[in-house]
């Protein structure tokens, strides 16, 4: 099962929130969007704004009381800026896309007014409030941002349990072919007379320490061959 | 010891997102922002949509080339929203803002144009590609709203207490000293016949994609910059 969540923006003043808002849930896969009472809406700028979320914008449900966008859900969490009066319960945004993704429900996330926020009776109706741990000299999250931030933290949750690095495309490199890797450059060294092999020093460590930590793949490794063959070749060449 | 962070947008079309990138940059405790070529800098819309912001948005470096903004750094992550022909290391965001913390050092995070990205030739730019997990059929994130999500990722990993990977024994080379590095691995294999300029192939591509994945130490890259100069004086000697 996984957590039915909608996205509820109160009282919000531009239009252009309200798409910039919808275009940021659909890039994190959410859809539902809830609107109370909006104080211009529906406006052409929700759509401009909204990109390629005019979907989304479209399906919209406005209504005219909070109790309306949220009495059939489970879960409900707050966006808040500030500490209150009476403390709630707080989780940061990760946690509380965890604990959503832990323990699917019927969720309903509020986001206030662009100047104000939450009111306190608004917040007294969560579960829980939620705080993006923004800079203590300039936490003014744009209202779009802050959906972003909690929508992707949603995502990243959805998504935990799948690996995301892309297949490479050649195998790495076999121990026994960095061994013959190790050993031809080390020859070629000698041959430019880099390396004396009377004094070795510490090169070959320093070597080995950089081209292991990159651990390259077969193809990698076969260019580096075909450079330093190139090398005693032109050298070769050069001496006739 | 803290990382030095810098944001990087390239060839940004619209002078408000720049303004909603420092605002989204601003409220996660980033400042340094770098414009490589905006189209329509400075701009009033810019300033508009910073919001309280603005200080940043008069303190950004314009430049007109890439390696301006990025020839200092020691790590450079690009995002990227598509797979690439030859695969590049990749961390999502998590990964990256830990690794950043992890290891500090002087880092920019690389945004490309609004339509289009990064080019192939910015992403070889970068140590690795970072991408916002997003919704496979709308991926297409505001750029502020990427900034917002990288820089978000990087306050909650400032917040945490990481460990801390031991001191390196040298400090890491600056990308300007990795540019001259494959300047000069490039032209020893034109010498040796290797690489023949007229089909260059992937090769650079995949010699980047190596050893940026080693993100060499400066003493590394002394050693190899000196053995290119062996091979070099080789060449010259046996001819004469």
């Amino acid at each position: 099962m996984t957590p039915d969540i909608r996205i509820v923006l109160i009282q919000t003043s531009h239009p252009g929130n309200i798409g910039s808002a919808a275009r940021a849930m659909k890039t994190m896969g959410l859809s539902q969007l809830y609107l109370v009472n909006p104080l211009d809406f529906p406006h052409p700028k929700a759509l401009e704004m909204a990109s390629g979320a005019d979907d989304i914008v479209n399906q919209a449900i406005v209504v005219n009381d909070l109790a309306h966008a949220i009495g059939d859900c489970t879960f409900v969490a707050g966006t808040s800026a500030r500490a209150r009066t009476i403390p709630w319960p707080m989780q940061s945004p990760r946690e509380l896309a965890e604990s959503i993704y832990k323990t699917p429900q019927k969720v309903a996330l509020l986001f206030g007014r662009e100047q104000s926020g939450l009111s306190n009776e608004e917040l007294q109706r969560c579960h829980v409030h939620t705080q993006i741990p923004a800079n203590p000299d300039y936490s003014s999250l744009n209202l779009a941002s802050a959906v972003q931030v909690l929508a992707y933290e949603l995502r990243v949750a959805s998504l935990a349990q799948l690996p995301i690095t892309p297949a490479w495309d050649y195998p790495p490199a076999t121990v026994e072919a960095m061994e013959n890797f190790y050993q031809h450059l080390e020859s070629v060294m000698v041959a430019t007379t880099f390396l004396n092999p009377k004094v070795p020093r510490q090169l070959m460590t320093r070597l080995r320490r950089l081209f292991n930590r990159a651990q390259p793949d077969s193809m990698e490794i076969n260019i580096l061959r075909g450079i330093l063959a190139s090398v005693a070749n032109a050298l070769r060449s050069a001496e006739k």
